[in-house]
């Protein structure tokens, strides 16, 4: 079993009718009710609870944690993001979708300034998938459509990515990285594109797929020892030489 | 002409007689007498000058920055380090050097924690070619060696380096990644394991030219537009959809 | 269930009575007896068999294929080898182990000349964790190491790998990327170092564990699509331009 | 100076009146021409040339090759290839372009199956710099087009390439990464997806530019070592065990 928390900072959903009306009880709501199954439990956090939903008890019962943010980055608590960080650093999983790419907790993890091209004119998006035996991309053909999204285009300005699952074609011209893949320390990060909060892609059945797949890929290697930064003996004979 | 400017913290040779011995000009004029030639034009700059001697008016100068820092990493200017970073993001090459594995914005850049073991006990350092035809290893044996350094062992937490250059075998039985390149948005990254302070590794020939290969592979890439994140039109048509 | 075939070229405990003695059913069975369990189906299959005991009815029921030659990589017939890469190529994992490193199969995937340096000296040998949260390293301590084994030294001619999982260090001043990914077309590939014929290295509990981690981590992703080259027809409507 | 050979087959233009319009001297003069420089120096070789006109001597004063073949991959003989390649392995660069994919050569070199999707219907190609600070991108603009072009779709079955510097979108909807770097040995190979033979691709000034740009990075690493496997004597005291 493996234990997801789906975060999400919730307002879009409040403030836009539009919004609510896709996604009556959040996205994170949709995101949690297409993934959960019998092997994988599923709970939600949104900014607005106490510690925005990511208490020390919280973090401890999630393998997997899902980061949706788009226009309160800056009201995520520094605190917060450290915790959560170090969360990831030490093995906890995380996908972080769509527009948390602008999120203090991706951008501190990649190093770069993680910008990219953006237009929002309904464009059609055509998922294709460029790693057809990667875990993530299992059970998907060779690509997928959505209707109508925002459009990302390149450069989109991070770390090369360690694995590039994903490409996306946009109607308007131009084309994304839109699945990668990225180790740090000892925590698996996956950066999924789709899902603007005007559209209803997280009731995509593909797109679901993608994220529960992302969900076992991420999922922590057990055994996994603490990091450490430590001074140790030698292990063989120093010869002496002074 | 490359222009490069060598930081150095500057302490340890003003405060211990042993490495004055070594280093009577600080670490940063070694390193800088040792690179200079008719293509690499270089000044330093030391964390007691004004902005630690990194101005903006010497940064506009600088193509490639080589970071020495080892006690006073807390005593680096937050302010500075965001400067120095940006740069590097906008394309200034960086060479981080030993120590500097722990540095504010060695970190900030990888977005692991950098940890390692370690250990001074005077192992003797072997450095293995992994990467034969890398410019960074240009001119250089299938190996070389240091009588005596301190001790850097795995497992190092940065993320997969992009390429792996040169990995040191030590005389106590530890192993690590001693020469790794990262490409961060416009900037070219290269960490380089030996030079603590208490050893004579500055004025080695074969770790000079490496210092000095690493210069030319780190020079900005002339022509490289400033990163962006922008709203953008179609170049095709859209279909409307509803 | 993961079904797995241990391939051996079996003539080494044929004609030494020192590797004999280590290893009286051969090479093969060590590693079989020392995988098998409740999640992986074992069989195996040797050069002077018919076909090298590489039928496709064989092949039609292995997921994973673990590899060992050495001396008679000439006579292993170059159909044989092509089917198996083939089933490689369309998701049969591969575990490539010691001196496969210079079989057919191994360097018609890596597409280099898998050249090392060598020495039979009883070197201890020292193996690091390079990726602690890799799945092929669950389980294991920071190091674990060998008595005696036969040295495998840099420069290792290989693509650079994928993932780097362990590399060794050794007593006579050498080290080696001894545990090395690989990804080609659907097929996943892991080469793993150890294993010279007269240590009794397969009967090493670190060394079995590792080589089940493989056997886990390279089995096929299910519902992997076969490999095509094909014409197809546009997906959008193509303007005319002239 | 670099010292160039453009090879092509050089059977379209000879046989088809609308390849022949284009490419009057064929597609290997074109690009011969568009890139020569006072840095660059270039000659041509043709398949109906004694050894496809390359012959040692023509190798030993190559720097970088390049190589367009389509309709007669089986008639370069194998141990042309065989010589080829082991010159790429020894460190000339080998910029491989559009249809030679499917080469004997390219194939060897990679490992897979290097299959594609592909159709000639006109499309519009737009190609997208993803890695703006490579030097094979250098003075490009974030995206440049071609009117025409034969389009080749993912997945391309190719190990997943060290560094991903284009990628291309095409007006019928699918992608490509279309500009890739590999290093195989000490060679350096630089795979460019445009040129097919019935548009004036090779007239266009970015193409060219990339052209270039891909030979300055592939030329080899002065002073690279030849390859060996080696048995080797220890460089440390090796401790008796028995």
């Amino acid at each position: 079993m493996i234990r997801v928390t789906v975060w999400n900072e919730y307002i879009h959903e409040l403030r836009n009718p539009k919004v609510a009306e896709i996604y009556p009880n959040g996205m994170h709501q949709a995101i949690a009710d297409g993934i959960r199954s019998d092997f994988i439990h599923v709970r939600t956090a949104t900014l607005s609870e106490p510690e925005h939903g990511l208490t020390d008890a919280v973090l401890d019962e999630t393998d997997v944690l899902i980061w949706w943010g788009h226009m309160a980055h800056d009201q995520v608590d520094d605190k917060i993001v450290e915790r959560v960080r170090d969360r990831v650093l030490n093995g906890m999983g995380l996908i972080v979708l769509h527009s948390g790419h602008f999120s203090k907790l991706f951008k501190s993890l990649m190093g770069t300034t993680c910008g990219l091209r953006w237009r929002e004119t309904d464009d059609k998006e055509r998922l294709w998938v460029i790693d057809p035996s990667h875990p993530i991309a299992e059970g998907l053909p060779p690509f997928f459509e959505l209707e109508m999204e925002e459009m990302y285009g390149e450069h989109f300005d991070i770390p090369a990515p360690d694995e590039l699952v994903f490409a996306s074609w946009f109607e308007g011209g131009e084309l994304f990285r839109s699945g990668c893949t990225f180790r740090r320390s000892r925590g698996k990060i996956f950066y999924f594109r789709p899902g603007h909060e005007t559209y209803p892609t997280y009731h995509n059945k593909e797109i679901l797929r993608v994220i529960a797949n992302g969900v076992r890929w991420a999922a922590p290697t057990p055994g996994s020892r603490p990091l450490y930064c430590e001074n140790t003996p030698p292990l063989e004979p120093i010869k002496p030489k002074r």
